[in-house]
């Protein structure tokens, strides 16, 4: 139970923020207390609307004190209610919107937190220099959303997550000090680096008001291809003949079985099957370079000696960047093809990539024996070993009785990741909804010592309460 | 001043380790409690050889209970006295030397925190794997020192720092527990990343015991070259040309200044004078690859355009496998080559790419000033923004004299790095010896939180006490 909000407090917030630097009205708060999928309504006495770093230090100053907590909000993409306020302070970074520095020569792009990725991407394009973080939410999501839950998306295989593309942080701590680590560099040695800790933290230790990211080359060559396979085997046995025959030009790697590419057929408008004949798995390549041609001719190579191998009977290279985005679009629309579909059990788990097959395999017949009926859709960053691993109702059986199954049918889901070194968020983070599951997997030796620092960077935990454990 | 280790302690520490798995003898102390430039001579009441993580779980328990205090030590190859103790216990890893398993499909390898990085590189090529890594000390150096000062060396352009190439850890924390943190996912968002912590924590935080590191496909193709140069800043404008014309196949690019290269051709047996001419400066590249020839092809493309730019006037491309050695001997032997001409004061900075020719310019100028006679070695990894910055006593100077200002220059040479936003340790870690200098640089707000998790950690601050701040 989150305990309201002194009156005093309050009035204090607005008068360090002053006029329109924040709202209690009920239409502007709305889009902000529901979380996209209509999974979770908030409540809050007062959203924060933050100019500056110094306006958001002012107010996690003031609440630090009164020992009031505090939600922050990015795009409000996230899913797990990280971000949903029950009663807290909100503090939005939609008014931190400044693109503070672009350096094509240092490759570097240092913004605040409530910029778009949209935003980063257009940004780097216009200096000709690329940001390869993909998310299907890149529209609304923003870099301190990104930041706070080391964001992954469809390059990772190639560049990693957030994690590997921030070169410096600018954040509110939970005592109200900013702290500006905002150093474009490559290396630094000087004690623990603190930025590690605040990527991911999902907003526990601080506000992100800031962040310095890397930027690349941008492309000179893209090949986009897809694959028919029988069997998620099939996938990581060609994911590794395409490590090894690319030479490290696979940017994307993508699983969508069958059901899933159904629903998105079906469901969306202006989708199109891939392949002249159906075929239970599909793989979705992408490569690309900095050199002229050579994306072409790594995926030529890769898909001649697949053939040979036997490993695809099937696959299709797109020929225009229309028909690339295209084949995109069938993967890109595997969450929003399922919904028409009812209730489904969502769950975003990481294995070893070798370990993939044997998750899908075992998972489905578990959670078809404990739900005769339930249908699979897997897809995801094969390349990553992760897989978004969602179970939707019988057909036409009650959204109720499925939802009221939810949370066994992740415990079983989830101790079959656990049983192979896995993890119960690949890349969602916990927020408030998963911070108690996540304890059924963690070592009591790594909680114990993730909530010592956690007491000791916010004593009163203000930041983000609810959220991890 | 370090207390004395009571007796006790020491008996339980020698009977938990048993027969073998300790020593006091002066001559088995000896190599491991001098820095191999021999600037510190250290002392210890016991080395601990424990020969497993339960071993060193129950020294580091014994001691946590005493508060007694522990300095981990690896290869002894640190530079920055974080290894030697002053009358602290010393655990040593030597006998932590177990390859624990090779997956070259995961392309993952897990070693115990004794194994040297040499190790590590024959274990991966003997499964077609590569781990880029690469150290002069690789010999020496070990996977848990590695991991604890966050190593960088020669690849860090396109491979990152060590943070990069670590999937999981293992490590007794200094409450004596040992954390499993040996996944191998390339995904995990389940609360702070405690690994991340401990990367770079130079033993602070615990004792690494294993780490899972990532492997990479074994190269095809590679091509080193050596250009002349009239000066630091024509090296970053051929750096962005690098990025822009060779596709990302750039693996190494390190700056030699005219000075170290003398001193190496004139000091070290068999090695001869790269080109036909002099010039003031010398950038050697290497271009390396997954796909046959495509090294060779990117270098080309590289040279031809600096010859047409002006940004290169003379520059030799090795034809073979023993000329590539050649050219990376005249690299790899700016320490060794200088150590004759007497006593030096060395510094591992970091400042973002764009800056490195203001750097050298202005520290050059400012220690010069300083300390008329001084000869600058400048070196190092410009592709990430690093230069090993040599500053040796004037010709025919004294050693003592010149040690005698060592830190005032020190400061001198850091105040100019801190100005440009730099790091005072972009790869040697700050040990027992940079700490305090540290604290001049670093915001107040940053090294309280640091504290903070520290002592949130380790609050009896038994875990190499001296180091960091």
């Amino acid at each position: 139970m989150t305990i309201p909000v002194p009156a005093d407090v309050i009035s204090r917030l607005k008068a360090v923020l002053g006029e329109g630097g924040w709202s209690t009205d009920p239409e502007r708060l709305a889009p902000k207390l529901v979380e996209w999928r209509g999974r979770w309504q908030g409540t809050t006495p007062l959203l924060a609307l933050p100019r500056s770093t110094a306006d958001v230090a002012a107010v996690v100053g003031i609440c630090a004190e009164a020992g009031v907590a505090i939600i922050p909000q990015g795009g409000n993409t996230g899913l797990v209610s990280g971000q949903i306020p029950q009663g807290e302070i909100l503090l939005s970074t939609e008014r931190l919107t400044a693109v503070r520095d672009i350096d094509a020569f240092d490759d570097v792009i240092t913004v605040e937190a409530g910029v778009t990725l949209a935003a980063v991407h257009e940004a780097a394009a216009k200096v000709g220099r690329r940001f390869p973080l993909g998310l299907a939410s890149e529209g609304s999501a923003t870099v301190g959303g990104v930041v706070s839950t080391n964001a992954g998306g469809t390059q990772v295989l190639r560049y990693g997550t957030t994690r590997n593309l921030v070169l410096g942080l600018e954040a509110v701590l939970p005592n109200g000090e900013i702290w500006n680590g905002l150093k474009r560099l490559r290396k630094d040695n000087t004690g623990y680096d603190l930025k590690q800790l605040l990527i991911g933290a999902e907003g526990t230790l601080g506000v992100v008001t800031a962040a310095s990211l890397k930027l690349f080359p941008i492309l000179a060559s893209r090949s986009v291809a897809i694959c028919g396979l029988e069997s998620p085997r099939q996938a990581i046995e060609l994911l590794a003949l395409a490590k090894a025959v690319t030479g490290g030009a696979v940017e994307a790697f993508e699983l969508i079985g069958r059901m899933g590419l159904d629903f998105a057929l079906k469901n969306v408008p202006g989708l199109r099957e891939p392949l002249d004949a159906r075929h239970p798995w599909y793989v979705l390549i992408e490569t690309t370079t900095a050199t002229p041609g050579e994306a072409e001719a790594a995926m030529g190579r890769l898909l001649e000696q697949a053939f040979e191998a036997g490993l695809v009977t099937d696959a299709a290279i797109a020929q225009t960047g229309k028909q690339m985005g295209a084949f995109w679009a069938l993967r890109e629309n595997q969450s929003v093809g399922q919904k028409p579909e009812g209730s489904v059990w969502k769950h975003d788990i990481a294995v070893p990539v070798s370990r993939i097959a044997d998750f899908i395999e075992q998972a489905t017949a578990a959670v078809i024996a404990f739900s005769p009926g339930v249908r699979v859709v897997a897809f995801g960053h094969v390349g990553d070993g992760n897989v978004h691993y969602d179970v939707l109702r019988p057909e036409g059986g009650s959204d109720a009785a499925h939802d009221a199954l939810r949370d066994e049918g992740a415990t079983l889901v989830h101790d079959i990741v656990a049983g192979m070194e896995g993890s119960i968020s690949a890349e969602h983070g916990l927020g408030s909804m998963k911070g108690h599951e996540a304890l059924r997997y963690k070592s009591p030796v790594e909680v114990a010592a993730l909530r010592a620092v956690r007491e000791a960077l916010d004593p009163r935990r203000i930041m983000n309460p609810r959220a991890l454990f």
